[in-house]
Order: C-alpha cells, then sequence, then structure tokens
C-alpha cells in the first residue's frame, strides 16, 4: 500500500545551512525507504509531501517529528495512491522565489502563503500544479 | 475555506471618475485581505466576483453594500472553491465594449446584459469565458 | 430561465420569396426579444431552432404558428440552458444543399431528411454538428 | 415517442361551469389519442400536464392555444419518457383547497402559486408529489 | 430561481424579548415575501437558514444585516433549490436545550457550537438532520 | 476543517489497569479538545479512530506519540468529515470479546485481527460496522 | 454469453387452439435449450421475450421466424444479461384481460397496446413491471 | 428510433463472385430503406453491420436471413442510436487482408477471426476501430 | 490486500467419502490461513469462492490444483475486496439439490448448471444470491 | 471472454539461456492458443501478463505452474477485457534496464521493483505506461 502524506510545521531555530541540511539528509535517508517527494519552506512555514510504502511514509514522518527545527506539525492529507508524483526527487525542494508566489496566492486564501488553512483537495491541486510549473532549487 | 461569491447591484449617481475610483480603492483594499476578482458595468448594472478566504469575502462585500453608488444588490451565486480564478487581479474590469457583447449575449437571456436574469451555472461558465476569452481594461 | 425549443412543421404554398421573407422578419422581431436560432427547410419540412428567455421563445413559437405557410407542427424538443449556441444568427439559415445531405443523413433513419422522426437527443446532436460543419446561406 | 408537456396559462372569462366543461371534453377527446394528464387551476393561473404519443400531446397541445378561456400559454416543460405517471386520469384535476396550499408552497417561489417562476425540475418534482399525495377532485 | 441563504451572525446586546420578537417580525415579513426558514441561537452565535425566491432571500437579508442586536455577520452556504425545506415556518426557532447538543455537536467541530467554522456541505447535512430531529420552541 | 484518523501502535509493557486509565484520561483530555472516536486492543494491537476538528485532532495524536505503553505508530487512513461517527464517546472501547470476533475477521485477511493490513476503505467499512454492531465496553 | 430478444409480430390465422398449441411446444422446445421467457398476444400483436445462452435464444428466434401463424417480425431490443428474469416459465403467457390493460397503457402511447412503437428502455420497465404485477395465464 | 444490429453467419456455397454481388445488390437495396453498415468476411464468417430505422434494419435482416450462401446466422448486438457510423457506405467491405488482421486480433480470442465469440461492447469497439483505421475494399 | 477467487473444475474419480474429506481438510487447512469460502458440486463440476490475504488464497488454490480428485480447473474471478462474503464457513457446501436448481438456472445460460460460461459478473451475483437464499449443507 | 491474468513469480535455477529459451517458447506457444503478453524479470522476479481467450490463458498459466525455473506463483489480477493491450506480441521482454528503473521505481512502493506488493489497479497502470514508454528486448 502505498501513500502521500502531506503535512506542515513551523519553522524554529533555522540557522543558515539547515535547509541544505535538512534536504540532503532527506535524500540520504529517503532513498534508503524508498520515500519520494517536495519539500516548501515559505513565510516561516514548512509543508511536506512524502510518498510511499505506508509503513515507510509513516517512518520517515515519526521520524521527522523529532526534529527540533520545526514545531505545531499538522498533518494535512494522506491518500492511498497507486503511483508517485515525484518520482525525479527523493526530496525535491520548491523555491520561495518571487515566481512561485503566484502560484502560491492561487490555492492559498490568505496573501502569505498559510497551508494550515488549506484542505486536502486543495493541497492535490497544488501539488500537482507544483510538479508541472514551479521553480524548483536542486 | 475560499469561496466565489457574485452579485449585482444597480448603479446610480455614478460620476466620471466613479469607476476608476472604485477599482482603484479595490485593488488596495483587496491586496490586504487577499480577495482577487472582476468587475463589470453593463447596461447600468454592476456584476462583481470576489474571491478569497470566506470571512475576507464576507468582509468586503458587506463593506461594498454601504457604498451610495449603487443599490438593490443581489447575491447571485456563492461556492466554495479551492483555487482562484482570478490571481491576475486584485480586482479586473472586463470592458463593457462591443467585442465583449457577442459574448454576453451569448449567456444572457435578454439584449441588453441583465445578469439578474442568470442562473448560479450560467454565470459560473460566463466568468469562465470571461477570464479566456473577454477584452479588459487595466 | 433560457430554453432551446426545436419544432418542425410541413411547408404549405410556398411562394419564391418566402423563405427569405421569413428570414428578415425572424431577424427584425427576434433580434427585438433577444431569442436567436436556426431554420432548415428540407424536403418540404422546416425544422426550426429557437433560444432565448423562456417567455420570449414561447412568444415567437407562439407568433409563428398562425403563420398560414406552414402546419402541422410539433415541438420535437425543449431544455433549459445556461447559453445559447447560435450567437452569430438571430436566425440563421441551414442550407439544403448537396454538402449537407450527408449530415443530415447521419442523424436521419429515412433517405430524405425527416425530423418528424428524429428524438431530442438525436436532435442536439444534429444542431451541434450543425453548427460546427454544415454549410449556412446568409 | 412518447412526451410529458407541461405548460402554463391564464385563466379568463371563466364562468361557472367551465372547469368541469373542459374537464369533460378532455376526458372525451384524450381519451381518442391516449393522451393523459393532470390539470390544475389555481391563483387564475392553469397548469397543465399531458402525456402520450409526441405527436398527440402536441395536437391536444395545440388544439387547447385555440381555446378563448385562456391565453397566456408558456410551455415550462417537455421531456421524452417511457412511463405515464397520469395512466388513472385522461384528465385528473387537482383541487386548489387548502389542503393542497402547503404542497403548491413548498415549490413555488411566491406566496400565490404561479408556475411561471418554475423551472422544469422544479415542475417534475412537484408533479410527482402530486401524484403521491395531492388531493383531486373527481 | 429560488434558493437557501446560510449565514451565522454574533448577537449583541440581546434583551429578555429579543428573540421573541425576532421571531415575530419574521413571521409577519417573511410571510409577505414568502420567505420560509429556521433560526438558531446557541452559544452567542445566530445561525439563520432562509429560503424563498432569490432576490426575495436577498432582501430579506440586506434588511436584517442592519439589525443593531448582531454583528459580523458571514453568509456561509447559498444555493439555488427546486423546493424548500421549511415548508412549516416563516421561521421556525431551534431550541438551545440539552436534547440538541448531541445534535449539535456531531456537525460541530468546536465543544460549543461554531457555526462560523462549518463548510456548506456540512451545513447542509445539519439542517436536514434539524429538520427530522430537533427540539424546535414555538 | 473536521478529520477522522485512524492509526494503529502496538501494545507495551501494559499493566492491568492501563486500558483504563488511558480511557479515562482520553476522555477527560478529548472532552476539552471536542474530540470524539474508539479505541480497540486486540491482538496486542491499538486501533484508534479519532475525529474532530483537524488542529485537534493532531494535536491529540501527537501528544499520544508520546506514551510509553505503545509503539511502531502507523497512520492508517485520514480523511475530511461533515460529521462525526463517535458522538456518543469521546472514546469508545470495542470489546475483544468472542461476540466481536466474527466482525473482526470479516474485515482482516489474517485470523488474528491485524489492522495494520487494513486498507483505508476496510478500515472506513469496519468502523461503519463497529458502529452499529460491536459490543462496547463501558 | 447469456442475452434477452424482445420482438414483436403480427398474428395471422390465428385459429383457437393455436395460442394453446405455442404455449405447448414452446415449453417442450424451450425447455430443452434453457430458453426462458414470456409471451403476450394483445390487439392481434405478439410481443415475446426469450432469455438464454445468446446461440440458443438466436436459433428459437430463427426456428420461430418460420410459423405461418404470424408475420411482420421485428426484433425491438436484445441485451446482454447476467441473470433470468422468468426462471419460472419456459413461456409464460400474459392475459390480455382487463386487468392488465391499465398496466399495457402505461407504457404504450397508443391507447390500443402496439409494442411496435416502444423502445428498448420502454419495454425492459414493462416486461419488469409485468413480471411483479401483472395476471398470468397458466 | 434507429438501432445498428451486427450479426454472423457462416459463409456456404461462396462462388467467385457472390461477395461481389452480395455488396452491390447492398447498396441497391439498402438505398432505398436508407440502410447504411459494414461487412467482413473473414475465416468463412461474415460479420455484418446494419444501421437504419429499427424497421428498415429488421426488413433487410430478415429478408438476408434466406440467402442460401450463408446459415447459422446469430445476432450479436443491437442497440439503439442517434447517429449512423458508416454514412459513407449503404454497404463497405472490409478486407481480410493482412493489414487488417492485427486488428482483427486484438478484439478476438482466437487466433481466426471468429465473432460469435465476441460480447456486444467487443463488437462495438471493434466497429469504432474498424472505420477510423482499417482497409476498405471499393 | 484480500482477494475472492472463484474457479470450476471437473470432478473425476469421485469416491463416495470424497466430498467430505475434501470438506474436512478445507476447513481444517483453511483455518489456519484465515481463508473462507464456499465450494458447489453439481453437475460433475465444482465451483469454488475462496477469500482471504491474496497470497493465502493463491497458496490454498495452488495447492488444490494438485488435487487427483479434479481437473481441467479455469479461474473464472479474481477481485480485490475490502470485506468477506463467507465468515460463517471455511468452507460451506451449497448443496446441489432441487431446492437450490431454480437459482442455479437463473445464472446458468445451460440447463444443467455450467459454470464455465459464466462471466464474473453473473458468478458475483450469482454467489450473493447463494449467500442469502441456497440451502446448505453441513 | 477474453481476460488479462497477472501474476509473479520468483526465479529460481535460472541459467544464462534461460530468458531466451521461455521467451522462444512462448512465442511459439501462445501463437497457438491466441495467447499474447509480456513479461519482465527484475529483482529476481517474475511479472507476466497474459491475455486471451479466458480457458487458454488459464490453459498456459497451468502449464507455466509446472516450470522448475520459478516457484512461489501469485496471481495479482484478473480481468475480463474487451480488447488485448499487447497485440505486438505473443510475449514481449520488458528490459530491466537502468532506463526503465524509473517506471519501475513509480509504482512501486519499494526502491527493488517488487510486484508482489502492487495493488490490481496499480498493475493495471503499470502495464499501460510500460506498453506506451518503456524499452523493450526484442
Ligand atoms: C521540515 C523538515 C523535513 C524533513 N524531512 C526529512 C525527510 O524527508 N527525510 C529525512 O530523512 N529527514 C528529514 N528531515 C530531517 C530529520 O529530521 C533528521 O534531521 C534527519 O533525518 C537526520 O538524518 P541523519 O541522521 O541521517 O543525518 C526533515 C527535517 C525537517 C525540519
Ligand atoms: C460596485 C462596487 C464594487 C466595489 N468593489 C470594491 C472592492 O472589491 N473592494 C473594495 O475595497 N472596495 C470596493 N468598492 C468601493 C467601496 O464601496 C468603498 O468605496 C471603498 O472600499 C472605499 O475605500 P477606501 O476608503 O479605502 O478608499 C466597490 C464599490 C462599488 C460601488
Ligand atoms: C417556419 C417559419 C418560421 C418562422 N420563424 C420566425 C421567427 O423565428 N421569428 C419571427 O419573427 N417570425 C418567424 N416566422 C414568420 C412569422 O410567422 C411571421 O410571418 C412574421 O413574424 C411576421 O413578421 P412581421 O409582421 O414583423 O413582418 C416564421 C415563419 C415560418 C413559416
Ligand atoms: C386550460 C385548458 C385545458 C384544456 N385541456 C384540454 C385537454 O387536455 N383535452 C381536450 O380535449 N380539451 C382541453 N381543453 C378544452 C379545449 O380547448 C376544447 O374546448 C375542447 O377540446 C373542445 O372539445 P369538444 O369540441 O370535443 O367539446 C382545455 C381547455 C383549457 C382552457
Ligand atoms: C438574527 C436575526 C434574524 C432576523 N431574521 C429576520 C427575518 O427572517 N425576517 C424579518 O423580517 N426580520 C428578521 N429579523 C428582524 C429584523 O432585523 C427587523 O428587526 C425586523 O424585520 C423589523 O420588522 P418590523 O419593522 O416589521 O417589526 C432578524 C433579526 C436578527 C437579529
Ligand atoms: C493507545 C493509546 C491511546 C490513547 N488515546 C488517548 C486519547 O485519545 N486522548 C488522550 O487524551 N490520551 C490518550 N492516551 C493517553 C495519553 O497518551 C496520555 O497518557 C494521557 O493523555 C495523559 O493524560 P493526563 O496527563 O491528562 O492523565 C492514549 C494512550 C494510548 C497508549
Ligand atoms: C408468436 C409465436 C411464438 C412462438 N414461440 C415459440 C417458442 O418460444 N419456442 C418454441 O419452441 N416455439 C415457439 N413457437 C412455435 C414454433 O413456431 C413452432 O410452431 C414450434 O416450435 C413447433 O414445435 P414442435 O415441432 O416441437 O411442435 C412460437 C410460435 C409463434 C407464432
Ligand atoms: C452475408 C450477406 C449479407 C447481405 N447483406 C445484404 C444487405 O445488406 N442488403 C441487401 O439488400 N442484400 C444483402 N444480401 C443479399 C441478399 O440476401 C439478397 O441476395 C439480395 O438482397 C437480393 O437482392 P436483389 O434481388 O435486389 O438482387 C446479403 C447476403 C449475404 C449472404
Ligand atoms: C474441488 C476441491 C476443492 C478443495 N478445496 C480445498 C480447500 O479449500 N482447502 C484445502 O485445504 N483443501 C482443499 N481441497 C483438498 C486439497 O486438495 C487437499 O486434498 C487437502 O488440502 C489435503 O489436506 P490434508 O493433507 O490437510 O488432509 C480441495 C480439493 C478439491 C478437489
Ligand atoms: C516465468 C515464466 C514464464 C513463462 N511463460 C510462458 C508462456 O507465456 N508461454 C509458454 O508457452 N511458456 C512459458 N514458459 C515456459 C513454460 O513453462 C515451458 O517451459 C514451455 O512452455 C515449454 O515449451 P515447449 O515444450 O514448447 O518448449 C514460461 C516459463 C517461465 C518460468
Amino acid at each position: 500500500m502505498m501513500i502521500r502524506l502531506i503535512y506542515a510545521s513551523r519553522a524554529i531555530n533555522l540557522g543558515p545551512v539547515d535547509v541544505k541540511d535538512i534536504l540532503s539528509s532527506s535524500r540520504r535517508n529517503n532513498h534508503q525507504l524508498a520515500v519520494t517527494g517536495a519539500l516548501s519552506l515559505s513565510n516561516g512555514i514548512f509543508l511536506q509531501c512524502l510518498e510511499g510504502e505506508r509503513s515507510a511514509v509513516n517512518a520517515v514522518y515519526h521520524h521527522i517529528l523529532k526534529d527540533k527545527r520545526h514545531n505545531k506539525p499538522e498533518i494535512l492529507s494522506l491518500e492511498e495512491i497507486t503511483q508517485r508524483q515525484f518520482t525525479g526527487w527523493n526530496m525535491g525542494l520548491i523555491a520561495a522565489t518571487a515566481e512561485n508566489s503566484a502560484l502560491f496566492l492561487k490555492y492559498s486564501s490568505t496573501s502569505e502563503f498559510d497551508p494550515f488553512t488549506m484542505s486536502a483537495p486543495a493541497l492535490k491541486e497544488f501539488f500537482a500544479e507544483v510538479l508541472s510549473s514551479a521553480r524548483w532549487l536542486s
């Protein structure tokens, strides 16, 4: 059983290299567990999508929960899937650039992007559009 | 929860710079509240579409109600949405030009455009077609 | 409430300029009432599609009934619509030319086009295909 | 092809025995043509439902149009059907009694029953409920 | 076109006879406009459902907005309907009794009933269940 | 936004009064947060369903994660809902009695009940049948 | 592959014992081929429903075609089925009694029952209602 | 009512010019009756599709049944349609060439094309693909 | 992942106690693997339905294949399920009595019950009806 | 009745020419039985799709079961189809190259491709994408 889990959390105590560091841990660890996904950090909020075997995604998620660099986690959506969306990335980073901000606004009811207010269907459409048209950092 | 609210009202006592003035207030205020939308003035009738967080759209709508430049407001349609249509405009103005009149006629049962006679599904299709093919004033 | 009404009738006592005359009256009158539509005369049978506000279409139809140039009227289809098909014509004339005869045959169970035998869904598909590919007289 | 046609018209010059007379003509004539249906007279408005072979229903309707006891006819709904609703009546009369008025209000947006404002789906639901729970005059 | 409009607002400065007074005005005025509906006052929040002709419901709603006994109105749902739910009441009052509180909790994500957090589908199901099983005050 | 979250975990170091203790804490705490749900302990596996506001359910779930009396948690299903199923219980306990074992087998592919192998749709049907026909401990 | 085939034909030269004779042959032969069905003779028209293996139903139908007691056969409907309707009869006879005539009228657009005018969906509903409520001859 | 009837039969005693002869008779006769269609002869089996007015298709089919050049007819599919597929041919001939054999195999469970084993949905898809991509003989 | 697998095979060399023996082995073994199901022997054909974890059902099926008391096995249907149908039986036996023969005929195109001719949907409906109304041997 | 059967098994004792040998036997034998399909060998697991007449696919499958070069077979999916997917191959071989590994990952919850964990819908989508974009060995 594969699932896609989307959660948001608030970044705290983020030092300059932390995002880079999170990405490199993620890629190393997620590869082991065959977990793929995408991460965005915008407006001080992490929004992450994790996809893979249900037990593996759960393991990764429960592991991330312990990280001191974020708090107030909230699972926003979880669904069973038959195929992955993010085959290219064990963890892709969606840039918080000006180019992506129209896309953020389109799905956000607030002027600052706030995924905590988004419903599961909205998040699904958001990640689908992200996949096809957002700018990614590599 | 994001919604799209569409209402019509009758223009009264409109001076020459009023529409320009409404647009600039709208853009300034709606930007604050992350409200987007479109406005048309045709046949002496305002037709406006407002989209954003449900409470913000309600705040804007109830504020507009007090404006002395229109009366007889009627909410024609209100629905929950997962994404905005008018991401480009905090308030776009649909020109009441000859070019747009065929489009108006297509959805209107009257020869003069009269949104008060239109149903919610017709308005939905109208704004979708407006978005893709109408002439806009900037 | 906009509707689309389709009826057929049998042409009688048609003089040489009658169709031309019907078209020009139709365009003048239907324009007033914001009624649009299409007319075909083939195999001695009128087939007409009228779209607009329900009361206006009814008024036009009940007015046409009194015309001595046809008889045996039969309403074949009537449905509520949200947009018009024939925005270009207050009354368009579908040519009964050889070019259109394959299209007529496709929807007709008889070799001579006979709309009296057609069901509402068949008529709907017929007019949709007429709109996109038939030859029109202007 | 069987259809169900629903129209409304305004009663004029109605003498005391006219409704009774209309009913007895209807039953005699409709029986010949295998047309069944229901009639209501409420708030000075006739609302009639006619069902049978498409050509027969058209013949009856076009015949009734000539009757001087009503005017301003408007066809409100017409659909193809596979079975009749009013098998019991060549023409049943729905009583305009107090008992039926709650039923009328349920489907009417006005306090006086006004079928001219009703959409085709509303009329369909109205006649279905009439059939199962209204009081009939015999 | 009939609609059903549901809004919530916060009660302010409510004196002892105000609810009784609101109900009697509502019944008198709504009857005139053929508007039906239901009202609840629970947890200091009014939740009202209004159904009738679109222009009449709008007129009543815009009239109520001016009432000083509530503020912060928010339209929560608006949909076109073919039949009314509350035919029995020009304005029914849903009791805020212990008996109804389980029903309130079932649809509310908060322990104190807070319709401002409810989505349109949840409100629709809530009023349907209210209709069939809530206690009413008369 | 209300959600229903279902997870399983493995019981460890369970002393004789632990389940009773978990239930009483749950009832006290969940009541505060307006969270409702059901819990089963069978075959050494906890299966819990939590429903309420999305942020409240997340808070409860993330709080429970820290409990030393279980480990290997896995979220099995999470969906947005418009109404609660378990309005009667802030936390109901499904008895692991012989009477319930046929019900467990019906939804389980293993002879010992193992929710870790169940899909989201199967869990949904399981809890619906539990609600209507399982034996509960009070 | 099981099918249900419905055809009509016109009775000719029917002697007094012919229907009885047809029924007894049918029962004997159809039993061999595992064909089940129903037959009606009304208004001089045979209407027969045959169900069974596609090749068997075809064999029976092509055999019946040669019978001199009817002519002008027309297949009205043929569909693949997963279960039979007429398990009780290798050939049941629907009585053309007064009791059944309301049922006939309900599905017939003519006053005399004429299956030649009926569509496949209407025939399907007719036989379903026949099965549950018509009078049968044995 | 237009239908599409598909049947198969086994060719017997076919002389060299018979197919050519069948085609020319078909075109002449079917044109009269406004019947259109397609014929294939492959693996000694005729597969024919006939479309037109229900009574006309029945007349053609019952006429063909008498032809000594085939036997063991079996109707495989019959459905009501709103438009014809084979407007170009009163009877088109699908070539049994090598080019068409992959298409035959795609829909056939046997290596030699055997329509007697095909279900109605498979035949429908087969003729749709034949229409767009098979080679035809003229 | 639970599945339901249905296959048929031909009984050979069946001695008097074989069915009894098969049943007792089945119950013993299937219980171990949490496989449930039903078996019928009619007209010399075994028809068996097996439900449980996909790997367990496969194991049982591949084990049964080796049994010398039947041959020519054919899997007729296999589908993923969320709940079992035959919770009461690790293997129930459907009696081949006169009472069940009408039920057999209803789903069978042949007079002797032959599941090899049945489609997956027909088998699904057959077992559902078997469950609710067939006679079982214990 | 055509079906598509998908199963997986574990390769054992595979010598260097075995896959080549399996392919040539498959092509020779499957051609006889009009069976088409595709085979992949990746991560020591065979995944094969077989399509054709239900009895032929069963015969091939039960024949393959006896092959000593694999064991632990598990049928993963079986469905009735109206057309084949793999018309080009009596048995195509999907290369286990680097190019195909992203495609494998997309549908697999594990980093090494493991079809035993895949559901029937996932397998269906996998083979559809394989057909259009995988690299094949010939
Ligand atoms: C918002 C956020 C998202 C993270 N996502 C992942 C992830 O997807 N995979 C992962 O292994 N670690 C992730 N981490 C980092 C882990 O919490 C942890 O630091 C990391 O796995 C430690 O890995 P290491 O011990 O292998 O270096 C994330 C951390 C944060 C704050
Ligand atoms: C038809 C109509 C539409 C309007 N739409 C908006 C709007 O979308 N947003 C807005 O802020 N003001 C809108 N206004 C103007 C407001 O009524 C009000 O004049 C304005 O918000 C005053 O803003 P200011 O005090 O910031 O200048 C509208 C007025 C009219 C007559
Ligand atoms: C088949 C047929 C279709 C017609 N369609 C229309 C029509 O769509 N609109 C219209 O105004 N008149 C139509 N007419 C003509 C009217 O019957 C009538 O002659 C005309 O409206 C008189 O108009 P006038 O008095 O303005 O010249 C039609 C007549 C026939 C025979
Ligand atoms: C509202 C209304 C409905 C009528 N309905 C019918 C009807 O369904 N059938 C009918 O034959 N006559 C109907 N009539 C009466 C006809 O207009 C006409 O008077 C009648 O058919 C004359 O019939 P007779 O000449 O057979 O007496 C209706 C009249 C009115 C005003
Ligand atoms: C929450 C609330 C709901 C109300 N609902 C209605 C209503 O449905 N209809 C109505 O006429 N008045 C309603 N009223 C009262 C009106 O605001 C106003 O007081 C009343 O219509 C005055 O009527 P009167 O001048 O006829 O007495 C409501 C007031 C409140 C605070
Ligand atoms: C399987 C399991 C389920 C639990 N469910 C809940 C729950 O729904 N709500 C809750 O407050 N505590 C729950 N608990 C208990 C908490 O982990 C924790 O012990 C409790 O909230 C402490 O509460 P207290 O400090 O108020 O006594 C659960 C514990 C376990 C092991
Ligand atoms: C309208 C009609 C329906 C018939 N239906 C059947 C039938 O379902 N099965 C059948 O065997 N014969 C049927 N027959 C009779 C056959 O045409 C033929 O007379 C009969 O099969 C001869 O059977 P026998 O030679 O076994 O007596 C029907 C005849 C008619 C006129
Ligand atoms: C398989 C097959 C298909 C046929 N299809 C048709 C057809 O579609 N239309 C037709 O008129 N004749 C068709 N025929 C030929 C008729 O059976 C008959 O020979 C022909 O209609 C005689 O026509 P003629 O007397 O006009 O020459 C077909 C014959 C066979 C064997
Ligand atoms: C038609 C048929 C169905 C059978 N079904 C089952 C079954 O569901 N489970 C099972 O264990 N054995 C089944 N058997 C029996 C097995 O083939 C085998 O004889 C049995 O499992 C041996 O079990 P034992 O060694 O435990 O006695 C079936 C045999 C036949 C012929
Ligand atoms: C994984 C696997 C798949 C196979 N697929 C087929 C197949 O589709 N068709 C086939 O005839 N043989 C297949 N075989 C080979 C058969 O088991 C057997 O070796 C072969 O049919 C012998 O054929 P021959 O006696 O004609 O050489 C397969 C074998 C394996 C291990």
